[in-house]
C-alpha cells in the first residue's frame, strides 16, 4: 500500500482490492440488461476510487467493451483485474469477436483424434485470450474443469471439456496453456467439481454425496491438470460436499479451499469465489458475511459480493476483531500483484483500427479456427437435401427477445426463407403450439401447410424440469413423420438432445447436429442439409438478409 | 482539388466527392445486418481513398458509432459528410443516446399550445444534433417536411411533424433551427412532399396526382419554412408528380429540382437524392444511370448509389461526353464545402469519458426532455388500474427478433410480469393465434387463462395491406370485452390505431396511447395504468429485469 495512507485507510483499501464487482459492458446505465446485478456508473466510480480491484463484465459488443475497459481503468487508482465469462470465445458474450463451439464438442473430437483435439483446445484458448486482451480484459474466467458425467446437469453441460476426467483435464489444460501464453490469466472452475449435479447452484445449494476416493477419481483430476498447466486462478463452487466439509459449501469451506486446494493440491495462485450474490450463498449467509467467510476459508478474491461497500466494511471489521489476519489479506494481495505482473499493459488504439486486430471482426486465422471447429464437430445423418418449400421452418428456442444467436437475418432464418420455408418460432412466449394430445403434441393447423424443417436450439437440460412439462420433441418427431411432414432436423447445442432424437428418425431423413448455436454453426449445418451457399465464415450473419432494406 | 492531380484524377475525385455511400455502424463486416446494402470495410476503404465524400450509417450502438465515425474519417482523404436517419433522436438508431417520441406527437401538443410545441421541437432538434455531433456525425437527415394528411401513408405517418402544412412547417423549422444551432447540418425531406401517398416508394413509384395549386397549398409550405430556417440540405422524393414533370420522378426531374426547388423556392443549399438503390428508382433506370440523371436534374449529392464505383465512372463519362458540365459539379462541390464549413471539427475523447457527454447515456436535460415529450403526449382514458394477475400480457409487434424496443426486461414485459401477467407475443412468426372466426378472431385457448392486458406496437399503416388480411384488432377488442377478459389496452405508435380502437372500449376500461414505442414510453404508459414504479427515465430499461441473473 502507498506509505502515505494511514493504517485505517490502508486496511480499507486492502479489503477493497480483494473484491471483483459486476458491471455491464454497455457504457451507459440505461443500457444495463440486469440493473439489479450490474452496478451503475456512479457506484463503480466510487468503488474504484475506494480501491476495488476487479470488475467482471457482461453485455455489450466488442466495441462497447473496448471503451468500457479503458473507462474503468481510468476510474481506478490501481491496475485492475478485468474479467468475463468468455468460456466459448469472446464473441459468446461480446458481438464482433470469435464465437466458438462449446468445449464439449472438442471432447468428441478427442475421442477420435486426441492430438488434434489438444491442438484445437490450445488454439481455442489462444484465440479467446488474444481477443480478450485486444478489448482490455486481462482475465478469462475459463476453462471449466468440471467433468460432465451427468447429462442432466443444468448449468455445466456443454460448457465442460469432457465427460470423463482424462479428456476434460487434458483439454482444459491445453486451453489454459494456449490462453495464458497470450498474456491473459485463466481460471479453472468450479472447484472441486460441479459436473455431477442435477440442480442449479444459481438457485439452490446442490449436494454432492461422493466419497473422497470418488472425488479423487473423477472430480479432482482436471483441476490437478490445470494447476500443472500453471493456471493463474481457481474459482470455487457453491456446492455442499459432506465428504470434505459437512457444514459449509465449498466456497466457504476451509477444508476445501485451504486444506484440499492450497495444501494438498499445492495451488499457489488466486482462489476466487463464484458469484456471492447467487442465491445458494447469499440467501443462506448474507452477502457481506459470506465475503468474510470465504476469505476465512482461504479465498483470495471475492466475486460479485451482493453489497460491495458492506463487504469491504465487513472485511475491515473482521480484521479488527481478529477473525481475519492482516497477513492473510496481504498474502492474497501479493498473489493478485503477481498475477497482474503476468499480463502486459493494455495498449493504445488508432482511429482507423479502434479495436486493434478485431477492428474488422476476428482475424483470418481465428475465423478459420472457428470454422474448423464447427466443421469437425458437426454430425450429419440421413440422405439428400431438405427440399424447397412452400413449407414451415419450425424453430424452438428459449427466448426470441434479445436472442444473441438469432438476430433478424440469421442463417437459420434466412437460408430456409430463401428456400420458401416460412419461419414459425416456438419460445414459450407466443400462442401455444400444443394440442394437449401427448401422442401428437403439435397443433399442426397453427403452423401452416407443407413440409416442416425442425430446428431445435437446446443447451443445458432440455429434457427435465421445464415448466411446460415433459419435453415434447420426441413425440413431435414421431407425429411429423407419421404425417409425412418432417423434411429435416437440425439440433444446435446439446449432444444429449441429438442422441435422444436422431434414433427416432427415418433412416434417410436429412438431419444434423452442431454443438454451436451461432450464425456460423447455422450456416454450416444448413449447408450440409442442402440450403443455399455457405456463409463466408466469421462471427457474423454472412448469408443473411435478402431484400430487406432497413428496419 | 489538389493542384497535383491530373485532370482525369481530379474529375474522378470530383465525381466521388458527390456520393454518399452506406455503411453499417457496427465496426466489423460480420456484424452487418443488411450485408446486401451495407458496404464491407475493404470497399469502404477503397471508395474513401478514391474520394467518396459521404457515408450514411445505420446499425450499432452509440459506442460503436463513435468508433466507426473516427475510423471512416481516418480512412478518408478529405473531410466527410457523416449522416444518419436519426429523425427521432439519435437513440432511435443507436442505443445509448436519446430516443424521443415521433414528431407527430408534437403536432398534437401544437394544437393545444403552439408556443410550447415550438419550444419542444427546437429542443428536440438541439438534443438530436448535440448527440449526433458527440458521436461524430455532422449531418442529421431530418426533419421530415412531409404533411401527413393521409393516415394510410405507409412510410411517413408518425415521422411527420404535422397533418396540416402550418403545423408541419412551423415544427420542422423549429427542429431545424435547434439542430443547426448545434453545428450539425439538417435535411428537409422528401421534396416536394411524400405525405399523401398510400404506396411505399421503397418498393414502387408512387404517383401524386395533385395540381400545382394544391402542391402550393399543402405540400410545399413546410419546405419553404425549412428553407427560411436556413436548412442546409433538401432530400428528394421518389415520387411521380405529373403536374410538375410527366416523365421523371422528382428525384430525377429537372423541373422539380432545378425549376421548382432551386429557382422558384430559391434554395441555395445541398440537394441530395433519397437512396438510389430503392426499387422505385434502381429498378427503372439502373443505379449508375440514375446517379447521372439525378445530377443532370440538379441534385448536388447522390445517396446510396447501387454501385458506387459504377456511379463514379458513369458521372465521369457523362462529363466527358458533355451530358454533365464540369462547372455544375464544381458548384455542387462548393456547396458541399460551404456546408461542411458550418460544422465544427470532431473533438477528441478521453478514456474516462469515451463518448463525451454521452458516456453515461443522455445528459440530464436530454433525459428530462425525453420524459417531458412522453408525458405531454401520452393519452389516458378509462378509470382505475389494470388489476394483478394471473393473466395474460398479450403483445402485438412486427418482429420480436432483434426488436430494438423490446429487449428482454423491457418495461412492457417486466412490469406486467411483476403483476403476474404472463407474456404472449404475436408477431406473425409464431404459431397462429387466430381462430378463423372473423367475429371472434383470437383463439383464446392458445393464450392462457385470466384477464388480458393488450399491448399493440403499431406504426405506419397497421390497418391496410397486411399479408395476413384485414386488421383483426377491433374485432379482438370486442371479443375480449364480450368474454369479460379485457383488462386494459396500451397502444404504442400510431394515433390512428388508437383513434380507431379506443371508441370500442367500455367507458371505464383503463387504456392509454403513446406515440413512442421505446422503454421510456412503456414505463410511463404502464405507470398510468397502475403498473409498478415508473422507470427512472433515460433511454434504458430502468424498470426492467427482476430476478434474472445472466443470460
Amino acid at each position: 500500500m502507498a506509505p502515505s495512507l494511514d493504517p485505517r485507510q490502508a486496511l480499507d483499501r486492502l479489503a477493497a482490492a480483494l473484491l471483483v464487482v459486476r458491471a455491464s459492458g454497455h457504457p451507459a446505465d440505461g443500457q444495463r440488461r440486469y440493473p439489479r446485478w450490474e452496478l451503475d456508473n456512479a457506484s463503480l466510480q466510487r468503488l474504484l476510487r475506494r480501491g476495488v480491484g476487479g470488475v467482471i463484465l457482461l453485455g455489450g459488443s466488442a466495441a462497447e467493451l473496448r471503451l468500457r475497459t479503458r473507462q474503468l481503468a481510468a476510474w481506478a487508482i490501481e491496475p485492475l483485474l478485468l474479467c468475463a465469462d468468455v468460456e466459448e470465445g469472446v464473441g459468446q458474450r461480446f458481438e464482433g469477436a470469435s464465437w466458438l463451439v462449446p468445449p464439449l464438442a472438442l471432447a468428441r473430437i478427442h475421442a477420435a483424434d486426441p492430438a488434434l483435439a489438444l491442438d484445437l483446445a490450445r488454439r481455442y484458448g489462444a484465440c479467446t485470450a488474444r481477443e480478450a486482451r485486444q478489448l482490455g480484459l486481462n482475465w478469462v474466467l475459463a476453462p471449466v474443469c468440471d467433468v460432465n458425467n451427468n447429462p442432466a446437469n443444468p448449468v455445466i453441460n456443454v460448457r465442460a471439456w469432457g465427460e470423463d476426467p482424462g479428456t476434460a483435464g487434458a483439454l482444459a489444460a491445453a486451453f489454459c496453456r494456449g490462453a495464458q501464453a497470450e498474456g491473459v490469466l485463466g481460471c479453472a472452475k468450479h472447484f472441486p467439481g460441479h459436473g455431477d449435479t442435477a440442480s442449479d447452484s444459481h438457485l439452490e445449494l446442490p449436494l454432492l454425496p461422493h466419497s473422497r476416493a470418488r472425488l479423487e477419481a473423477v472430480e479432482l483430476p482436471p483441476f490437478r491438470d490445470a494447476i500443472d498447466a500453471d493456471v493463474a486462478a481457481v474459482m470455487t463452487a457453491h456446492l455442499l460436499l459432506p465428504a470434505l466439509d459437512a457444514e459449509h459449501p465449498a466456497t466457504l469451506s476451509r477444508a476445501v479451499l485451504t486444506g484440499l486446494l492450497r495444501e494438498e493440491l499445492g495451488f499457489q495462485g488466486l482462489i476466487v469465489t463464484d458469484a456471492l450474490v447467487m442465491e445458494a450463498i447469499a440467501g443462506r449467509y448474507g452477502a457481506s458475511e459470506a465475503a468474510v467467510l470465504a476469505l476465512e476459508a482461504g479465498a483470495d478474491l471475492v466475486l460479485m459480493p451482493g453489497d460491495a461497500e458492506g463487504a469491504i466494511d465487513a472485511i475491515v471489521a473482521a480484521v479488527r476483531s481478529g477473525r481475519l489476519s492482516l497477513e492473510q489479506l496481504q498474502t492474497s494481495l501479493e498473489r493478485r500483484r503477481l498475477a497482474l505482473a503476468r499480463c502486459p499493459a493494455d495498449g493504445g488504439a488508432s482511429a482507423s483500427s479502434p479495436l486493434g486486430s478485431l477492428s474488422n471482426g476476428p482475424s483470418a486465422p481465428d475465423r478459420a479456427l472457428a470454422l474448423e471447429l464447427v466443421q469437425r464437430s458437426l454430425e450429419r445423418r440421413g440422405k439428400g437435401s431438405v427440399g424447397a418449400g412452400p413449407g414451415v421452418n419450425l424453430i424452438r428456442l428459449d427466448n426470441s427477445l434479445g436472442c444473441p444467436f438469432l438476430p433478424g437475418g440469421a442463417p437459420a432464418l434466412a437460408l430456409p426463407a430463401a428456400a420458401g420455408l416460412r419461419a414459425c418460432l416456438i419460445d414459450g412466449q407466443g400462442p401455444s403450439p400444443w394440442s394437449g394430445d401427448g401422442e401428437a403434441p403439435l397443433a399442426l393447423e397453427r403452423l401452416g401447410e407443407g413440409p416442416v424443417l425442425l430446428q431445435l436450439f437446446v443447451r443445458g437440460n432440455p429434457f427435465r424440469g421445464r415448466a411446460d412439462g415433459p419435453d415434447p420433441w420426441p413425440a413431435v418427431i414421431r407425429q411429423l413423420q407419421a404425417a409425412g411432414r418432417l423434411a429435416g432436423l437440425a439440433v444446435y447445442g446439446s449432444p444429449y438432445a441429438w442422441e435422444t432424437l436422431q434414433p427416432l428418425l427415418a433412416p434417410d431423413l436429412p438431419a444434423a447436429w452442431s454443438a454451436g448455436q451461432m450464425a456460423l454453426a447455422q450456416s454450416e449445418l444448413l449447408g450440409r442439409l442442402g440450403f443455399g451457399a455457405h456463409a463466408s465464415g466469421g462471427a457474423g450473419h454472412g448469408a443473411a438478409a435478402g431484400g430487406d432494406f432497413t428496419d
